[in-house]
Order: C-alpha cells, then sequence, then structure tokens
C-alpha cells in the first residue's frame, strides 16, 4: 500500500447510482490501488519537509503525482502494448482499449482535482510542464517505434527519457515540495534531476532484463515492446553485422510474431555482452553527477539535517532492485 | 475557421527544437484547425454577452470549450474506430493509436492551460465535473457495445446522451458564461441543458444517418461502429423477429465483417420505418422544453433583450443541417 492511497481513496469516486458507471469508478481505481512504490509522492514530501512543510500541505500534491503515473501508465500501456502492470495484467487487457483510454482521461481529471485542491501558488504551472515534457518523451520513443528508426545514438536516447521519466520522477517532485513549502525552485533542480531521472530510467531497462518476481511488470517486455534502450543501443552498435541484422529482423516484427527463441538469443546476446554493465555505468555517472549538483542545494535549506532522508531516496533512483 | 482558433493558435506551440515533437505540436494542432462549427465556445460567449461581458473575458474559457471538445475526438474517434472526422481522416488513422492517444492527452494539458488562464473564479471545477461527465457517458456507450448489450431503453439513452454530449455541448457552456460573467450559474441551467444537449445528439444521430457532403463524419458510421443510437433502439423494438434477429447478427459483427449489403438493407429498414421521424419528435419535444425552462431564467437576466443571439443559437440546437 503506497502512502497515498488513503488520500486517493478518498478523493476518487466509489460508485455511481448509475449502472455501468460502477465499473468505470472501479477502473480508476485499479492501478492506485495496485500499490507501487510511490517514489515521486515520496520525493515530493521528502523535499517538502526538508524545507519545513509539513505533511498535510503537500499531501495533495504527492497524491497528484501518484494519480499523474497511474492515468498515464493506462495510456502508455496501451500505446507500448505493455501486457503486466503492477504485478497484474494491464487496465487494457482486462477491460479492452476504448474502456481503458476513457478511464485513464477521467484519472486525469482527478489528477487535476488534486492539484487545484493543494491550492499551492506555481504548482498547476508546473503540472502543465509536466504532462506536456512526459507526453513529448513518450512521443520521441513510439515515432521511433513507428518509424522502424535505429539511428538513435546515446544522446538521443537520454534526450527521450529526460522528456519521458525524469520531468515527472525527480524534477517535478523536487520543485513541487520546494513550491509546497513557498520557496522559489531552485533553478539545479532542473539539471540534477534530469540526471537523476535518466539514472532512473536507465534502471528501469536494466530490471526490464534482469529484475525478478518482485518486478511487477513482464519481463524482456522492452525487446517486445521495442524499445530503443541505451542497453540495445550499445549492443547493436558493438554487434557483428550477422547478429546485428538477425537483431533488427526480429525487432522490426509485429509483437505476435517475436518467437521465444529469438527473444532468448536476443536476452543472451545483451547480458554476455557487457552491455547491462556498460549502461549501469552510465547511469551511476548521471546519478553521481546529479546528486553533486544537489549536494550543493541542500547546503541553502534552512536546516540541511533535514534533507537527509530526501537525499537517501535520491540515491536510490540509480541503486534498484526494483 | 472557427472564431477561437486565433486564441488556440497562439496558445498551442507551433515547433520545437527537438526531432520528432514538431510532429506531436502539428497532431495537437489537426483538429482544432480542420474548423468545426465552434458551436460550444459560441453559446458560452453569447451566454457571457447576456450577462454583460466582454469576449476577451470569456474567451479563454470559450476556447478551453473548443480544447475540450477536440481532445476528447481524438480518442472517441480510437474508442470508437471511427474513420472520418471534420471532413478527414480521424487523427488515428493518420498517424497510428499510439501516437493519437498520446497527442489526446497533450492537449487535454493545454485545456487546463486555457481554464486556468481565464483567472474565472469556478471554471475549473466546471471543467472537472464536465470531464468527468463526459467519460460517464462515454463509458456506458462503449460497455453497452463493449457487452453486447441490446437492452436499452429510451430512458437509458437518454441518461447515456445526458452524460456524453449534453453537459459539454450545453449545460457546461451555459454555466461558464455566467461564471464568467461573474454570477452564479442558475439551477436551471442544468436540466435545460440536459433537454436541449440530448436534442443536438438526436439529431446529431439522426444526420449521421441522413447527412449531406457538408457532415463531416462517415455517413452510417453509427451503424458501423455500433451505437446505440434512439433512431434504432425504437426500430429495433417495433421490427419482426426475422428482421431484428438479422439486424442484430450484423450489428454484433466486428467493423471488418459488417458487409455494404448488410448496411444498405439496415439504412433502408432505418429510413423506411418512421424511426427517424419519431426520434426527431422526441428530439423537437426535449428542445421546446428545454428552450422553454430557459425563457424564465433569462427574464432573470439584466439585459433581456441581449438573450437573443443566444436564444437563436440555443433554438439551432435541434433544428440542424450539418
Amino acid at each position: 500500500m503506497q502512502p497515498f492511497w488513503p488520500y486517493i481513496d478518498a478523493l476518487l469516486p466509489k460508485g455511481s447510482p448509475v449502472p455501468g458507471i460502477d465499473l468505470l469508478c472501479q477502473m480508476m481505481r485499479d492501478y492506485p490501488a495496485r500499490g507501487g512504490k510511490g517514489l515521486r509522492g515520496q520525493l515530493l514530501l521528502e523535499c517538502a519537509a526538508a524545507f519545513g512543510v509539513g505533511k498535510e500541505r503537500a499531501l495533495p500534491l504527492a497524491a497528484a503525482l501518484e494519480l499523474f503515473q497511474s492515468w498515464v501508465l493506462i495510456h502508455d500501456d496501451i500505446e507500448d502494448a505493455s501486457e503486466e502492470r503492477r504485478g497484474g495484467p494491464a487496465l487494457h487487457r482486462l477491460h479492452g482499449i476504448p474502456l481503458a483510454i476513457n478511464a485513464g482521461d477521467a484519472l486525469h481529471a482527478y489528477m487535476w482535482q488534486a492539484v487545484l485542491s493543494s491550492a499551492v501558488p506555481g504548482a498547476a504551472e508546473e503540472f502543465l510542464a509536466t504532462v506536456q515534457r512526459t507526453a513529448e518523451g513518450q512521443h520521441i520513443e513510439l515515432l521511433w517505434i513507428r518509424s522502424g528508426t535505429w539511428s538513435v545514438s546515446s544522446a538521443d536516447y537520454l534526450q527521450m527519457v529526460q522528456l519521458k521519466t525524469a520531468h515527472y520522477t525527480v524534477v517535478a517532485p523536487l520543485r513541487l515540495g520546494m513550491l509546497a513549502a513557498g520557496v522559489q525552485p531552485d533553478a539545479r533542480l532542473l539539471p540534477a534531476g534530469l540526471a537523476l531521472g535518466a539514472a532512473f530510467q536507465i534502471c528501469d531497462d536494466a530490471l526490464n532484463l534482469t529484475g525478478g518476481p518482485t518486478y511487477g511488470k513482464e519481463r524482456a517486455g522492452d525487446l517486445l515492446e521495442g524499445k530503443r534502450t541505451l542497453i540495445l543501443l550499445d549492443w547493436l552498435a558493438s554487434a557483428g553485422e550477422a547478429d546485428r541484422q538477425r537483431a533488427l529482423d526480429w525487432l522490426g516484427r509485429p509483437r505476435a510474431e517475436k518467437d521465444q527463441a529469438g527473444l532468448a538469443w536476443l536476452e543472451g546476446q545483451l547480458r554476455g555482452s557487457g552491455a547491462v554493465e556498460r549502461a549501469m555505468e552510465v547511469a551511476a555517472t548521471e546519478a553521481r553527477r546529479g546528486l553533486g549538483i544537489l549536494a550543493e542545494v541542500w547546503k541553502a535549506a534552512p536546516h540541511p539535517e533535514r534533507t537527509l532522508a530526501l537525499q537517501e531516496t535520491l540515491a536510490g533512483l540509480a541503486d534498484r532492485t526494483h
């Protein structure tokens, strides 16, 4: 149970007198109720606390971030043709794509209700920017897949994941934490959050290949979905021409035609090539860079010792086991 | 060109230095730039004007209503498997479903930007409620289709279209017009708007069967999409068992298996049965009821004579040629 569930539980409708709408209520509650780490909300609360704000003031925004992630994941799972989420079938696999798109839209509106109920100046603008950046990153990734583009550099990948993941995972939680405290967000939160968010996504990519039973998503789903990960791009750049061509042929197939033997071969290639370890080194470097920038920011906090919990959570972004 | 285009044009990004994001910008602009009647924004401006507010104050909310319709239509066209919109291919037919879902989400956020920039007290709450009611109506309709439900009464249909169409088409424009004027929305706007919005949707259903070249959507698309319209429900209730079974067999097929001969037969049945005319009578009755309620509301306007343009637009909701 994530710590924001009681707030979300109270915010979302539990049912309806109109037949059929009970199912919509249940669909909106599904992903939030499945749990999740609540990492983004936690970062926000810890940052707000470091700047002297009690949980009560920051809670609506923390819950709004979790609602943001929930509606985005409903739609992303459709866009990526993902099959599993938080240990269960993706919402569209339970109820079909049309109802799931619609439930995501309804949940999007409840995110705004939480944002507006916070009455924190600047919070709405932060959410506007965060939705836009996240959609831009998702757009770039989907466009690569749709157009069959493999001429993707490490810099292209980093730019994409900064947009897709880093803004809503690190930049926005930290900035919103300061806004909740009535403090102008430090400009250095942006470069630091982008670096840490990229590190987080690289670890996520690695976990998708190596993750254990607590991972919650389909193992190797990224390969089935055609994701351009740093690990895969690294391997493609260094593979022999025959292996590279074999991989691209398999990756370019519709998901239903991706056979298990091809998947096992490609997984073996990636794991044996050192590409996972090299990507984790990039993640560690990005994380160190981000934490280094933030160390300066925390010095300016009114009580620097109160940033310790936050620093620990941030350090964990690139040191994940699930 | 709808009258809100200059505002929307200025609000939405025109391009991006990041490769690929130009396409996202273009996709967000596509439906608004195709035109559309701008009916909902017009109702809002005319209601605001009737209560003494200049166009400048109400324009962001009028544009927000048009942006609302644009992102909803992007998603609805996917959910309904619609092929045409505003005289062109539906957005997902141009760019695929994943990119189109994502562009709809990005546009949803720009709707909130317009709402918040209006700084009209109560407007955000009105949009929250409107998104929720619209999603509820869409959910009910999609659920009937997904579950193959045909035990739908006229009352069920009316409740569904009040949620799906009437709130965002009539109730919200009128209430937002009064809010823009700093006036507490009259409680009678709700029943009146629900009646007029239902009338509008019934006319839309009829136009889908009978519409000319300016209609903008695929003719008879509702039958191909399996929509439960009042016209179809009326015909099903009065048809002989063999015809009824033949129709239900055809309607229950996946869209790709719905043959033209079956469509032509069903269209002929519907047109020849008087069901279109009976539905239009229901629309006229609902419209009269709504206009009757509103006639009392306008008497309380500071300058009742300024409600004439608004009354004309409202009367046109159930008297449509396109």
